[in-house]
């Protein structure tokens, strides 16, 4: 029987090509899962998780939380405002007293890029990273290419761009990994100043113009603008990114295709994307919050499995 | 088999006395389910609900979770300090965000009136209203209405006097709503400032001397008074409103006749009841407490039904 | 069969020898569930327990929480900064209104000295105190002793020193409650004006030589210094607290025995212990964690066996 190569799912960087396809045909299956009416199944029954959350979430804390309760594990969620993290203790004696209780599985979120790996290191139990700063977010990657190829039905030889903060950005990041691993062509649009000076190097081509790089691509994953940046002299005004990265109906009716557009969330409608292209049939964003559940339904089951 | 006319719970304006008599009813069963060893029924184990709070709560949130839990529903808790709304995310994508990971059922408070009514027309869920601002309080009418009938054996032809804030009281509105509808006479008190306009036009009349609603009434539901709002101009000091609309035991003595006491809680021992009014045998607060749970139960179990 | 003679865990003042022999061979069978691969009973699957925490904590809320689901337990939560205390509530109607939702047992923190006691002579619900201000913390004194008795095979005759800063800390006196009634010898160890003036009345004297302290004693509790005290004038700055009261490897093996290293969590490294005692063999700092839970299940099963 087939398993993943990792015991931690810590980045995009880490998985192979056999892995993201065991993930994905074992997402089909919780995806079905949780489109029954009785959505849960009492596989881990006998795992207990903790959802370490560093920084808040809340689309992806919610979606770890039920594809846990989906999977029947006992939950324990935990928040850095609540924590003994305040008090000066370390992240491995945090995490070792979790540990210490029985916890089989941690998800984790922190503002440090490699906390995930540094953890791994120290402790005994998978690792699920759920965000590490500007580094990986590698289940919100898994469930964009599944997303895509569920839409398109393949991921490999479909022309992807990445539109918005790619220096700044843990989605663009493990999209990027992800997405190379499965054979997509991919480019990265956005501000000169927010896109990484050497990002060649991960087989990726920059594209400055937007209208250029919808005319190219099947797909637009459109980041979103985290408005608390604005402020940063290299940063445009929100005025200015709408206008030059921003997507509104007429652009894509421009276009003499339909493509996918994608968006990680939370939407500023009117920014990177208008309301009408939120909301029209080319848009999947609403799948990919529902992909979300059966992707980290199936990492967690499958890293449980290693066990 | 009979069912509620309606497919969410924003208001009591919008239901009927069909509606309210089956919920009751329903209630009366659930009560029982409480009162055993075995508090649990699986009937809405297939059920996966959101507690959505914009504003803080204690025993109304509570009271859902239990109910929820109860019933062997799968329940995620949600509160806007934890939220995207932060992000400046809307109410609709929020909760579409929600939705989409297959939950079923929405209980959300929220600091706008008709903030549920809205949500109802744009997502695919059912909705309760745990409170919008000064507007609606369904679920706790509804349990109020529910401790009467079962203190008094019927809520028609009762008179009842709800004292206090009335302009400001989303459990004022949602009571007279609810009274009116199953017969009840309704008087309201309190200080004049604090009494809408053109209040009669729901068919309940005005009397500002406590005294003389006392001894009109059968049953007296005693408001909170919001400490918060004691420094704005048109309020008396708490000292002033606890002479003038509090309620002792001399003056429950000098009734000639035992009233019903009633309270949504948190009280202010002191202001708006003293501690051994308060804890007397005509005080059926903690009743109140008590029959939330019932109630949210029933309402949970007769708007899952309509799925 | 056995039973405690308590109703509820109040402190380990008010337990005799006998309440703490069943508790800890309770616990044995309760580790041994929790070490098993599947880590459950049903045992009180008909319970409700409510968890209120009028101060923040970390792992104590996440063990009993984890004790409470281990044992099939409905768990609600309900932490201060949530909660109705705020807008002026009384303790006693808090909690009250929380057991009017049938909640079978209560586990409290708070700040105040005997704020468990209070309550438990007002409401009718089995209350485990966990933590009430410099008081009692009764199932951390629980842990450590079985912690030692598993490292050491008994309680009785062992000599134990407390070091730290005795005045203030409800584990320091919740541990000499402990050992005394066991039959361990106890000395504390501090800074003189952080050890009461007539702590020789409860049965242990008083040593101001850590070294001396450790060639006597045959296990060392090492508390946590609360930083946030720090700048208190009749406390040591740090660094000299680190120097007269820490314990480091080099100090540990100028010693003639292996004593075993006991810290309630979380830990400051390099104050009260420096890292390299913190994960010696000698520290059995993690066992105390995992005991923790096997201790609260064995405590909330031995009182919800009293109702």
């Amino acid at each position: 029987m087939s398993e993943l190569s990792v015991d931690h799912l810590l980045g995009i960087k880490y998985l192979n090509k056999k892995d993201i396809e065991l993930i994905f045909e074992t997402a089909d299956h919780f995806k079905e899962v949780i489109n029954r009416s009785i959505k849960k199944v009492p596989t881990l029954r006998d795992t207990t998780i903790a959802n370490i959350f560093f920084e808040n979430s809340t689309r992806t804390k919610l979606s770890f939380e039920l594809a846990e309760k989906r999977l029947s594990a006992d939950v324990i969620n935990f928040s850095a405002s609540q924590s003994s993290v305040k008090k000066g203790e370390t992240l491995i004696d945090t995490v070792n007293n979790i540990l210490s209780m029985k916890v089989d599985m941690v998800v984790m979120r922190h503002p440090n890029p490699g906390a995930g790996i540094f953890l791994s290191r120290h402790v005994n139990a998978s690792i699920i990273n759920a965000g590490d700063g500007a580094h990986e977010h590698p289940t919100q990657a898994l469930l964009d290419s599944y997303s895509i190829r569920e839409k398109l039905g393949d991921v490999g030889g479909k022309n992807v761009v990445i539109v918005g903060d790619i220096l700044h950005s843990r989605v663009a990041l493990s999209n990027i990994f992800a997405l190379k691993l499965q054979g997509a062509n991919v480019k990265v649009c956005g501000p000169k100043t927010l896109i990484p000076k050497h990002i060649e190097s991960l087989g990726v081509s920059v594209e400055t113009n937007l209208k250029r790089a919808l005319e190219w691509c099947d797909v637009a994953n459109m980041l979103r603008v985290q408005n608390e940046r604005m402020d940063i002299s290299y940063f445009p005004s929100t005025r200015e990114y709408a206008q030059q990265f921003g997507v509104n109906k007429k652009l894509l009716d421009s276009l003499d295709k339909q493509i996918v557009i994608m968006h990680p969330g939370p939407i500023n409608r009117g920014v990177e994307i208008t309301s009408d292209v939120a909301d029209s049939n080319q848009s999947i964003i609403l799948g990919q919050v529902e992909n979300g559940v059966a992707i980290r339904m199936a990492v967690i089951y499958l890293l449980a499995a290693k066990k």
